[in-house]
């Protein structure tokens, strides 16, 4: 009953225990990510590395690495897709923020506010073409296949998001099919890929990937309800932001559904025709509080976090499978 | 001394007598681009098909077709390469009028105008993303690796060039380098993926890599060239766009070494300062013609379609070759 337990009372949970036996091959990530980032052209490291050297949590290419090692990984080539998976999250880093006009990102200035949008998107692709040159030198054609396919789901999942985002109306089934896309696809895709370089069976690799589809899932609505929160500023962005750009996250969706007819002209007004004054952030934050929004969103965030931990049940090494399962109560625990 | 002789007097090269050896692996091309730019999500091949069924002239397809039949190829894996090819250059467009700004783009408006750059960006992203999955398909680890090398290679070429762009003291060496890596990076990648693919020796590779890079140079040599010389039109941008933006392409760069200290105002005003009227392009372009600014660039572009052919001299299949060798001819036979 350790997952239940875990999701009525979460102990501090932190991925410690997972960053010790990780250590030296996160500390072999690092050198990867650091080498290849470098260019002849000045600029590019410069960005690369306010965004990467700076801040994040590492999470997806810790993701990588623990189900390559779970998983009995012989040697370290899967150290190249941890260090890809983390080019191609950083590359979508930017992207995204070019496309949403973010101010902030790990707790600080956006690059694109610095080096410009332009700068932002063609390093971008930088790091997304060298993400692929890591993955080539890694040698594993199938997992040069999931994560390929992963980044073009993710950006299918951005697109969606995108056309669609200032749609009160949409239905939870289409919000979890955005954040399984935009977010939750390359977690996924870092523990299978993990685990396809470690030689796993078919069915061990598809757990590792069910537990990084849930984790991720998990992970993005916390990011959403933290947004509503006010604990947004802890993982060093603007807390709000979703509802300034009249994104449809979850707390929001089922605020509006629960207010029904009351409310209606108010989200109509902020959300869908984004017409905000300063006050109406305030407002959206007391109705999403008061409607249960919040807490309905997080108990889903629980609730994906377990079936994370129940697909890895018996998969893989005791010791990194406990580790791993870490990840998941890490997902859930970020709030205040 | 047939190369000699085209550069002297072009007897209206065109690309015919190899699209009619190619047609059969062209059409295979095109069925695999339409299927693999399909997507659940509606504005991505809404937005695809504007820019790669409507125009374009598939010429870096065609190099990797006619590289890979040139060099014997058993099989028709080739055909993804090529399908790759076109959806990397199809990104970069995307991305590069986001960066540009440009309005137009195959002779029709601009993506970014109709769908917004948020979306140009992100179906960049994908397009880029499904070219690696068309590769991993191919399966040859080598010809991935040179595609996503030179996905890297063109992505410094752009920032190097959006940094470096407004420098009129911008050396000729420098300029070279930027069009090698921005454009012909892509020519040479294609030409090499296709030989590569065919299992071609390590020498017939070389000369085909070689061959694409200088087609690849003096494509772009004549591109810049064009932008002067008023028949850009033709090529469905808006002719004076270079210099608008404030472009050191080699015209420009040229006519500036030229002209000295008389018209050093009024560069540093129109290009350094990007401060212009309207008068101030038919200024510029006359500058460039009296000086013989865009004679010494087409000049230019001549010498790299024959070292082009040169290149390829005594390599692979002779029919092929001799119709590939067209393509160095229409590279630098676009002027009105």
């Amino acid at each position: 009953m350790e997952a239940a337990a875990a999701s009525l009372a979460p102990p501090k949970p932190s991925v410690e225990r997972l960053l010790a036996l990780a250590e030296r091959d996160m500390a072999g990530v690092d050198a990867l990510i650091l080498e290849h980032m470098e260019s002849s052209v000045p600029v590019i490291p410069a960005l690369a590395e306010h965004l990467i050297a700076a801040g994040g949590k590492r999470l997806r290419p810790l993701m990588a690495v623990a189900a390559a090692r779970a998983a009995g990984a012989k040697t370290v080539e899967f150290r190249k897709l941890a260090a890809a998976v983390e080019f191609i999250h950083t590359a979508t880093l930017l992207h995204d923020d070019v496309v949403d006009s973010s101010s902030l990102r790990r707790g600080k200035v956006a690059a694109h506010l610095i080096w410009g949008a332009p700068s932002s998107v063609l390093v971008g692709d930088f790091l997304f073409a060298r993400a692929f040159e890591l993955m080539v030198s890694a040698g594993s054609m199938r997992a040069l296949d999931i994560l390929a396919r992963a980044s073009r789901v993710i950006s299918e999942g951005e697109v969606l998001q995108l056309t669609r985002a200032h749609e009160i109306g949409l239905t939870e089934a289409m919000y979890l099919e955005i954040i399984s896309a935009k977010t939750a696809e390359l977690f996924a895709a870092a523990a299978e890929a993990g685990a396809v370089s470690a030689g796993a069976s078919d069915a061990s690799v598809r757990a590792f990937r069910s537990f990084g589809m849930n984790v991720g899932i998990a992970f993005q609505l916390v990011d959403d309800a933290l947004d509503y929160s006010g604990a947004s500023g802890e993982l060093g962005k603007n807390p709000g932001d979703d509802f300034r750009e009249g994104k449809a996250t979850l707390p929001l969706l089922l605020a509006v559904a629960r207010t029904g007819a009351s409310e209606a002209a108010f989200w109509d007004r902020t959300v869908e025709r984004l017409q905000q004054d300063e006050a109406d952030f305030a407002r959206a934050q007391a109705l999403v509080l008061s409607t249960g929004a919040l807490d309905a969103t997080m108990d889903l965030a629980y609730d994906y976090a377990d079936r994370a931990k129940l697909a890895l049940k018996g998969v893989g090494d005791p010791a990194w499978r406990v580790a791993l399962c870490d990840l998941a109560d890490v997902a859930v625990s970020r709030s205040a």
